[in-house]
C-alpha cells in the first residue's frame, strides 16, 4: 500500500508491505450451497459510522446525501458485541460492519503455493479439508488499483460433505470474526443482486460465473 | 479509509476520508466495442517495483515467489515517461503500472446524484455525451473492504459515435493519466480472461454480466 506525502520540499512514496490474495468460491455438491463467510470489517463499519454521523449544514460539506445507502440487511443477530456496546445515537449498530464475502486469505507464506494457500483458508476459513488438485483458478486481476494495486487470483472448489471436517471460523487469535455461511444455489443470483446484502464484487461476479459455466452441468434454474 | 493503530497504551482509529464511488460499463453500439480506460496506477506500479526487487536468500523472507507474475503484457508504448526514466535494474517499467478498468470516479460532489457523477465520468474520461436516463444500474458492492469499506455502484451505458463529443483522457491537471481503449465485442471475454492483460475485477465482471444479460440483444457469439 502506497502513499505519496510531501514533508516540506520532500516528496516521496510511502509504501507499507501489500501482499496479493487469493480467493475461492466454494460450491457443496451435497447440499448445492455456496459457502461464503460472512466477516465483520471495521473499515466498513468506521465507513458506516462516519457516513451515519450528523451532516452540517454547510455548502462545503463534501459527503453525498444521495450516496448514503439505507442500513444493510444482515437478517441474523448482531455477532460483534463489543464494538455496538455503548452506541450513541448516531453510531450505527455493528451489523453495518459485516459484509458476506469469498473464503479468502493473504499471500504471505513464502513456502506455500497460491492452490495450496487457497487450500489452507478454505480449511481455516469454513472448515472444508479440499485437495489442492481440486482447486480451478477462475482468473487473476488487480485488486484496489488505487490503494493497493496487490493481484488477486480467484479459484473454484467444489466440496462434498464427506470434506467437512471442522466448523471453520478463522482464526480468532488474529482478530478474525468468521462466521460460515451457506447460500442455496437456486438463491444465488437473487442473492448476488440484492443490494441490501452487503457483500464483495467478488461473491457477484463468482456467482455469475459460475451461472456461465458451471449451471449446465448441475442442470439449474438460477432465477435470472 | 481506517487504520487501527497503538500509540503507547493508546489504542485508537485513524481514519481517512473515504469517497463511495461509481464505475460504468461503457458499450458502443456504433463500432460494436466496449470502452475502457487505461490508467496507470501509482500503487499497482509500486507494487510491481517492490514485488521486482532482489529478493534476499532469508528463510524469514515473506514474498511468496510463486505469487510474482510474469511481466504483464502491455502491448503498446509506455505512456508514462517520467516515471521510467533513470529506471535501474530493478525497477519494472512505466508500464507495470498500467491497467485496464471501468470509466469511474469517486463520489465527491455532494450534490449530484449517483448517475449524474457517473455522466459526468464518461464525459471526462472517454469523451461520450450520455444522458443520465440512459444510465442502467447493473449493481452495488463494497470494494477494499480490508481497507477503505466503501461502496461502489456499477452501471451500464449505451452509446453511439453521435454521443461522441471529445476525446476523453481524464483531468490531466489533476494527475489523471487515462487512455481511452475499445474492446471489440467479439474479442471482450477472450480479453476478460487473459491474464496477462492486467485489469481489475469490474472489467471481468462487467463483460460476464453483458454476456449473460445483453448477448441475446445483440446476438453475439462472445467465444466463451
Amino acid at each position: 500500500m502506497c502513499f505519496f506525502s510531501q514533508n516540506g520540499t520532500k516528496k516521496s512514496w510511502d509504501c507499507m508491505q501489500t501482499h496479493d490474495s487469493v480467493s475461492v468460491l466454494i460450491f457443496n455438491t451435497t447440499s448445492h450451497c455456496f459457502i461464503l463467510v460472512k466477516q465483520f470489517r471495521p473499515a466498513v463499519y468506521m465507513t458506516e459510522w462516519e457516513r451515519s454521523k450528523p451532516k452540517p449544514l454547510q455548502p462545503a460539506e463534501e459527503e453525498s446525501a444521495e450516496a448514503a445507502p439505507a442500513e444493510p440487511k444482515v437478517p441474523e443477530d448482531d455477532k460483534a458485541g463489543e464494538a455496538s456496546e455503548g452506541t450513541s445515537s448516531h453510531q450505527p449498530p455493528a451489523s453495518a460492519g459485516v459484509t458476506y464475502e469469498l473464503c479468502a486469505g493473504l499471500v504471505d507464506k513464502p513456502n506455500l503455493s497460491l492452490e495450496e494457500i487457497a487450500r489452507q483458508e478454505v480449511l481455516e476459513e469454513c472448515g472444508y479439508d479440499v485437495s489442492v488438485t481440486k482447486l480451478r483458478k477462475i482468473t487473476s486481476y488487480r485488486s484496489g488499483v488505487g490503494v493497493t494495486g496487490s493481484k488477486q487470483t480467484m479459484f473454484y472448489a467444489e466440496v462434498s460433505e464427506e470434506n467437512r471436517v471442522g466448523e471453520g471460523g478463522g482464526k480468532p487469535q488474529e482478530g478474525e470474526l468468521i462466521e460460515v455461511v451457506k447460500v442455496p444455489l437456486h438463491e444465488a443470483m437473487t442473492f448476488a443482486f440484492d443490494e441490501s446484502i452487503p457483500k464483495t464484487m467478488g461473491v457477484i461476479f463468482s456467482f455469475i460465473w459460475f451461472h456461465s459455466n458451471m449451471s449446465p452441468k448441475y442442470k439449474i434454474s438460477t432465477n435470472v
